[in-house]
């Protein structure tokens, strides 16, 4: 793949971000009532930049070692073990399920911002699209990511365009800046003043969010791979740089301030060019751009559950990524995580942000630490200043993790705090499982011509039957096949009244004589109960190596809705049978032709 | 049981109806903006207290025949034939379902009204009252029919008080009636104002459901049965029609009119208490016993299926009364249609009036021309008499039905109009599936013998397997130990990658030399297309009599949650093999210890 498709694929969700990273710095800011803080939104742009140029240049690194996918996951499972790797796979699912519902969110504000009139629907249309999304997806959508490299283009156009407008009418002078009324109250305490705007900072980072995608897609990268992922990486980092700085000045000169009902971007470009056609194709494109970044999370994550899966923590099913299932399983629980995400916290992106950025951070520091590592242990040329850069690199990271920590764990951020230990836990008692199972089921030649030389034991066959029907006659004629000499064949039959029970006794004598019938009195017209309990009498009183069988004699009928029409006993007795009880439940089943 | 014990137990769906009646025949009569209308509520309700006897002496009729119970369906089947039998069938169905949505929609109105903080939530007081209605009657109300003999009496009581309260103020000129601004404009023409008319006679009429539970309920009685049941059906009529006269002239009187957010009864009862104590509990008893008589349809139903299901017309598992199960899904039905019904019209009691009555007067009146035919066959003293008052309570009550259906059509009676011939037609279907089941079944004696008696045929045994696993191992000793000398075992292994296929088969050479291995390429990772096709082409070559047995090798968990980590191919194996293709299909499980 060409840069030029590459970097449209792999960043549309880092570059989708300017739709809310600038917004949410600025809501936190101007929640004090003086707007004392409003000043400090430069500031953090600039810091958040010289952070995103950090953390890129530490996952150029990450691209010219290219561990072979998995992203942090993978690094660290390498580098530096399964708690650290866990971690990382737990951050990053959350990681992709935020993903999907903020990205969402802010499209639908980008839309709504141009045609309020579509305000209390907003999260209907928040899940319409995810539900369409998910559709899409399930669907397959291997060929479609190249659709997706136009509008990516065409937004980069749309922000050029904002922000050449914006600055060459501050240059002729025909943009002028709204008046804010401040009022002068007492200043806010210093610990107030850094709390937020730590907390203004820790939200902007959610726009760093997706930085680390070509690090994971370097193989599909044209050759020579690792230079033009690197090359790819510093371009996506300067235009979205600049975007950041350019559009976050413009905010700041005219003085703009977050509105319910409309993004800070919408205000932006409507000042610019008021409400004209380029203002509607503007938002439209930020809608488009802002959707194709929650998708990248469905492309993301099948990938992740795959890498999870073949290690074992995650279903095995996963693992097959080319199976159809599971590919379903995991779009369709990201739809659903996301989909309850929405609803919970009612699109509202604000509330979601607080959630988001701590997931990322994590896995960025997992994946800089492992890096540092891995040159201690190759020691490649250079390898002092590399670990020196990925170290300074996780150690910034890491920072920023404690910051949104502390300012956001309030306001949300304690669910992933929760979140995280208890996915590693489940992964770890997957894990545990699958040990046991391959321990349960190893089969070693000897011990398998073991079993198969000694006496093979016989088989006892136990028939329940209600009536003498031709699904019983062909149940006890398969019983009979199967039987040796050695073997038993036992009908039963459960029964509530007397007088039933006495005609369906002398019934079967007449019929069959040869088979001995159990009756079982069942006074409450339970009918698995007896047999259960029949059925340990018998398993105490056969060797251990004796087969017992229980033969249900059923009827197919030949329209799905007839089956609502019949008491699914058999199908509940087996329920109840298999799981508990060392028999064989065999089914014998009798096709109704009308 | 005695009379005194009967009433309330039996009457409590009739007596409640002043809760709602009433006020709708007021609700049609006010939608007329001159109110031109309103001075016909006097003889709307003297012409429904007249219909209330004449039903009434209809049903003392049936309570002297007493055909054992089964309501209009039972007698409708002994005297009319099948079809009039399921009309009733159907709208006795609607008409329970409809009984617990209009109960519980006017006891919570009766509350709301007291507490007009609560209107907002009404929708979800009605369903919460619904649920609690459900889990109450699923745990089983046998004795808890005679709690709600109390307070039944203390409704009554409360009702007497409201007439006594209200006509002694009357009579020492403290009450003082409403001043109603009335407008005069052009009067309405003859048809427009015969239409409101009788539909407001038409909503009054749903002041008679339950009048029939009585004769439903003959059984129940004290000896002499048939003498205390008559009495007790005249008792309640009479207070019945003391209730809804004293009350109507009461509503006249004070030129009450319907508001929006209050029952008609709570503005009557204030303006003669005002907001006591009095009111208060008035109103609570209001609801209690409207949320009773919404219970009752829980006590009718499962009997009415019984009777059903017993002739083969609804699903056999309804017909044992006393099994849990079918008792069950009698009440889950029950609650999901009603719970249905209350969210679609919001808990509108004056909409879903519009479908009520319709069932209950069709189910009159078809029970009312059953008597005639039974007075006709049976010529006892009398007979003449007894038929003419039969065949005139039908057809006053066929009157009512076709009233109904012109006034109400558009309002909503359309949906029952549809819904009964469907019932109809699902009950015809169910009864053709089990004529056919029943001729599929039937097994002779002599069938039985000459298919014992010839050459049993063999059994071919598939075992499919992904690799030599303990689970795989007991299957195929449970194969050795069921097949004889002609029978045949397959191994069939499904694979889709060459390599691994490869190595199964190396690995399975050496383990068991002695069964064939077939090995079934499947490029798209499906398990089951593969076998079934494999299977089908099988059961071409053999013979018919021979069986075909596929062997799922299963591995059981102990945990619940384990099974979540496996994917369920034996179970969807199993579903896709069974109902289509004539095949035994058993499951050899290994129960893992951990």
């Amino acid at each position: 793949m060409p840069k030029w498709k590459a970097l449209p694929i792999f960043s549309s969700d880092a570059l989708s971000s300017v739709g809310y990273g600038p917004e949410q710095i600025a809501i936190v800011l101007a929640s004090v009532p003086t707007l004392a803080t409003y000043r400090y939104f430069g500031p953090i742009v600039l810091a958040i930049i010289a952070l995103l140029f950090i953390v890129a240049l530490s996952y150029t690194q990450v691209v010219r070692v290219n561990p072979g996918g998995g992203g942090s996951y993978g690094i660290a499972m390498k580098y530096l073990g399964v708690y650290p790797a866990l971690t990382a796979g737990a951050a990053l699912l959350a990681d992709y399920i935020l993903t999907v519902a903020v990205s969402i969110s802010s499209g639908t504000a980008a839309l709504v911002s141009a045609f309020p009139v579509l305000h209390p629907y907003h999260v209907y249309l928040d899940l319409g699209v995810l539900i369409l999304m998910m559709i899409v997806n399930l669907r397959g959508t291997r060929e479609a990511s190249t659709v997706f490299v136009w509008p990516t283009y065409f937004f980069l156009a749309a922000m050029g365009i904002t922000l050449i407008g914006g600055f060459y009418q501050i240059w002729n002078g025909t943009l002028t800046a709204h008046t804010v009324a401040v009022e002068t109250v007492a200043p806010l305490n210093q610990t107030a003043l850094m709390l937020i705007v730590l907390r203004a900072f820790a939200n902007g980072c959610s726009s760093m969010t997706g930085i680390e995608a070509i690090a994971n897609g370097v193989t599909m990268f044209k050759a020579p791979q690792q230079k033009n992922a690197i090359e790819t990486t510093a371009i996506m980092a300067c235009i979205l740089a600049i975007m950041l700085g350019g559009l976050g000045y413009l905010i700041i000169y005219l003085h703009l301030l977050p509105t319910q009902g409309y993004t800070l971007l919408s205000l932006l470009v409507e000042d610019i060019f008021s409400r004209t056609l380029i203002y509607y194709v503007i938002q439209i494109l930020m809608m488009v751009i802002l959707y194709i970044a929650a998708n990248t999370a469905y492309n993301g994550l099948p990938p992740l559950l795959s890498f999870m899966a073949v290690d074992g923590y995650v279903p095995r099913y996963f693992a097959n990524r080319g199976e159809r299932l599971s590919y379903s399983n995991g779009i369709q629980v990201l739809t659903l995580m996301a989909g309850i995400l929405i609803v919970l916290f009612q699109g509202n992106i604000e509330h979601l942000i607080s959630l988001y950025a701590i997931g990322v951070f994590l896995s960025f520091t997992i994946a800089q630490s492992a890096m540092v590592v891995y040159w201690r242990q190759c020691r490649e040329r250079n390898w002092r200043l590399f670990s020196v850069i990925n170290g300074f690199g996780a150690l910034v990271t890491a920072c920023v993790v404690v910051i949104v920590l502390i300012t956001k764990f309030i306001y949300g951020a304690w669910i992933i705090v929760l979140l995280i230990p208890t996915l590693v836990y489940m992964f770890l008692k997957v894990h545990h499982h699958y040990d046991d199972v391959r321990e349960q089921l190893l089969l070693t030649p000897e011990e398998y011509t073991k079993v198969m030389t000694t006496d093979l034991g016989r088989n006892i066959i136990i028939i329940p039957i209600a009536s003498p029907t031709q699904a019983v006659a062909k149940a006890i004629r398969y019983a009979k096949i199967i039987s040796g000499s050695k073997d038993k064949i036992y009908a039963v039959h459960v029964y509530s009244d007397d007088e039933r029970g006495k005609k369906i006794k002398t019934l079967w004598r007449q019929l069959e004589p040869d088979i001995e019938l159990i009756m079982l009195q069942s006074p409450y017209r339970q009918l698995t109960d007896p047999l259960i309990t029949f059925i340990q009498e018998l398993r105490k009183e056969t060797a251990p190596k004796d087969m017992i069988t229980v033969l249900i004699p059923e009827f197919e009928t030949k329209k799905l809705w007839h089956r609502l029409l019949h008491n699914q006993s058999g199908w509940l007795l087996r329920l109840r049978i298999l799981p508990y009880l060392d028999v064989v439940v065999s089914t014998v089943p009798l096709q109704f032709t009308k």
